[in-house]
């Protein structure tokens, strides 16, 4: 485990505090030195803030999108290979959820980590409630998902994604999938399972609502769309998605064909798996990456009718629609991971291919539009595109990036 | 006027020095008491705050959504019937258009004024760019919109809504209706002259770069559609609306016809002019108030068909969507203003009526839509409704109420 820094809160006894005890000393020595630094908050709004993680770096930097410049960088928080964070409603912390099952809350406007603790072995995702009072983290070891408390981290809940095995054993699944969907309730699938979990996020029981059972082999990501009306679950071994219409839960999961008969495109390897965070729903449609096809699905999210497919460049990673939806833009997996591509909705074809050099992957727009971050992991670098014209704006340096999160997710269901 | 507090940038020469220059010896005791009493600011994020109008005190209150209480009280603002606000991007500061002309500019941190101007005799709205840099206010008196730099306040650009009267003369229309779009576009359209205007928000033009006439008669407000793509105007004389399609500027605006063949309702006094504002769009739908009529008009946006009409309990003034669509609430004109009714989306029926007291106007719901709020203008209070079961969470004191505004508007086009 890394050096962990900045831990503030004094709760003896918790998790976190039995595995840093041997780190008190350089613990002290931070904080020390934190408080001569840095101990003068940002006086600044938030909304214009955002997160980009450096992967390799252990590290993330706090960015302002309006200069489009770095902050602060936040050091010392272990594996962020695939971390993810999401925001408290007031946009004052952030919650890492990470490989090495570590969460660091971290304070955006003393760019300080303020509590953390360890929650698995190996985090997948976490999502926070709607009433900003818990978040919850996807474990795949152990195949769990646990309720914590956003202000204190206090570990309130496990939940053991248990599931019976082919011979009668008991057996506990890989979570995947977390999400935040209306009235206070938590939505995540079994990887192992195939089965869909429903819990209510209300103390003390944190009770688990629903099961939906055999919905399609090995679920691996899923997402709420944007209005928060259906969680959609992606399989990597069923022709299917599955929606759940939260509306009309009595409905259960139904199965939406992935198979396109008017577009044949041959299997690829599969580099890497797609996120169903990067499915792009806009304009009542959404467009859905497809496993090991260089193919992405269009639905009506409506009816969920099939509306065709189109054809990419390589198998997409990321799909991400601009915030007024005229265009979604494709990152790709494996070898095309140098390319980005546009396609224009209102024109109904791809408009433009980019090349920004190797490891492009992440895509994440201002909330109004108006630029593109665009991590390129290889080059060290973030670009700021001019989201119309494509200029660069500005080149950001930032070691290893990945993800990008900016904080009006702090208001969106389901982010 | 009344007296303005506050000024803490001094930028000889412009409008708003030279109004109040007489009361300088009033804002020197002001600017000394607040940095004795108000000179530290909030550390905080912003994602939780929000503005409430205290209308004839000439006041606004900054709230906390999150534990639903009053923050600051910011007096002395002058004439506030009818203002509305735009946030910076950051959610840093926010800008009022008052029925007076005065535009203020607060710092939600500081609860104070930072900035004014006078950019007319009588305004009736505004918008911030995309990029941010600009606001711009529409006015009846004199018929204009102005370009007003959002640091300074210094205004920039006047575009007179010149048109031609019926013998040939040049009138100034009142302009309405005023939003941001995408590409750092303005739209708004002329009252009295049946048109709507497009500008192109980049220096030092400030362009009007289209200019639609003949749309219909008496446009009394607009409205941007959440995804940016439509901007749809209704008028006071027509028994239309126009929809602009903002990804095919060429076809220019469409005439969607309001009468509903299958619902004839009787025509009742138009208590008060219906906002745009209030219509609510969601989950591909948009329903719409229809001029006195107690009926709510449903359109489908992909292809702007009719379908149906809803029979509310009064002439809608505001018809707000739940954040997660599932509902839509509504408020009424004239002497059912103490009502509120909630329909249900995924029913297709009204669930609810709740009485709350006369001069329920305004509801904004929290981002992710937990709890609501909701202007009781004769009770002098907002009551925290939860969202889910209609119970009162809080009543906030609050000195005749309007309008009611969260910082996570600074992240949407149109608002």
């Amino acid at each position: 485990m890394g050096f962990r820094p900045g831990l503030l809160f004094n709760r003896p006894g918790d998790q976190s505090m039995k595995n840093i005890g041997k780190s008190l000393l350089f613990l002290l020595s931070f904080v020390i030195a934190s408080t001569l630094v840095m101990a003068k908050p940002l006086a600044t709004g938030t909304g214009h803030l955002g997160v980009i993680i450096e992967r390799n770096a252990g590290s993330v930097v706090i960015v302002d999108n309006i200069e489009h410049k770095i902050l602060k960088r936040v050091s010392g928080l272990g594996n962020l290979s695939h971390a993810t964070i999401v925001y408290s409603k007031d946009e004052r912390y952030f919650y890492t959820f990470q490989r090495d099952g570590w969460i660091n809350k971290v304070d955006i406007l003393y760019g300080e980590v303020v509590a953390q603790v360890k929650a698995g072995d190996n985090a997948i995702g976490g999502a926070i409630s709607q009433d900003g009072k818990y978040i919850s983290v996807s474990n795949y070891k152990p195949g769990d998902i646990k309720i914590i408390d956003s202000q204190t981290l206090e570990i309130l809940k496990v939940i053991p994604a248990t599931y019976e095995g082919g011979t009668g054993e008991s057996l506990q699944s890989r979570t995947v999938g977390l999400v935040d969907g209306p009235e206070n309730q938590f939505y995540f699938a079994l990887m192992d399972a195939g089965e869909i979990w429903q819990v209510d996020a209300h103390p003390p029981e944190f009770k688990v609502v629903h099961k939906w059972k055999d919905v399609g082999d090995y679920p691996y990501d899923a997402l709420l769309t944007g209005n928060g009306r259906y969680y959609v679950a992606g399989f990597l071994r069923s022709n299917w998605v599955v929606q759940l219409d939260l509306w009309n839960l009595e409905k259960g999961p139904q199965k939406v064909s992935t198979l396109d008969p008017n577009l044949q495109s041959p299997k690829v390897p599969m580099y890497k798996v797609p996120h169903l965070s990067g499915w792009g729903v806009t304009n009542g449609k959404a467009y859905v990456p497809m496993i090991s096809e260089e193919r992405l699905m269009i639905y009506d999210v409506n009816d969920w009718s099939s509306q065709g497919s189109i054809k990419t460049y390589g198998t997409v990673v990321f799909a991400v629609p601009r915030p007024d939806g005229k265009e979604i833009w494709l990152t790709f997996a494996g070898p095309k991971n140098d390319t980005l591509q546009i396609y224009d909705i209102a024109k109904g074809k791809i408009t433009k291919k980019i090349k920004l050099g190797k490891g492009v992957m992440h895509v994440q727009f201002t909330p109004k539009g108006e630029a593109a971050y665009v991590s390129v992991r290889r080059k060290d670098k973030v670009f700021v595109l001019n989201t119309y014209t494509h200029e660069t704006i500005k080149e950001l340096e930032i070691k290893g990036p990945s993800g990008i999160f900016f904080t009006n997710r702090a208001h969106v269901l389901g982010l």
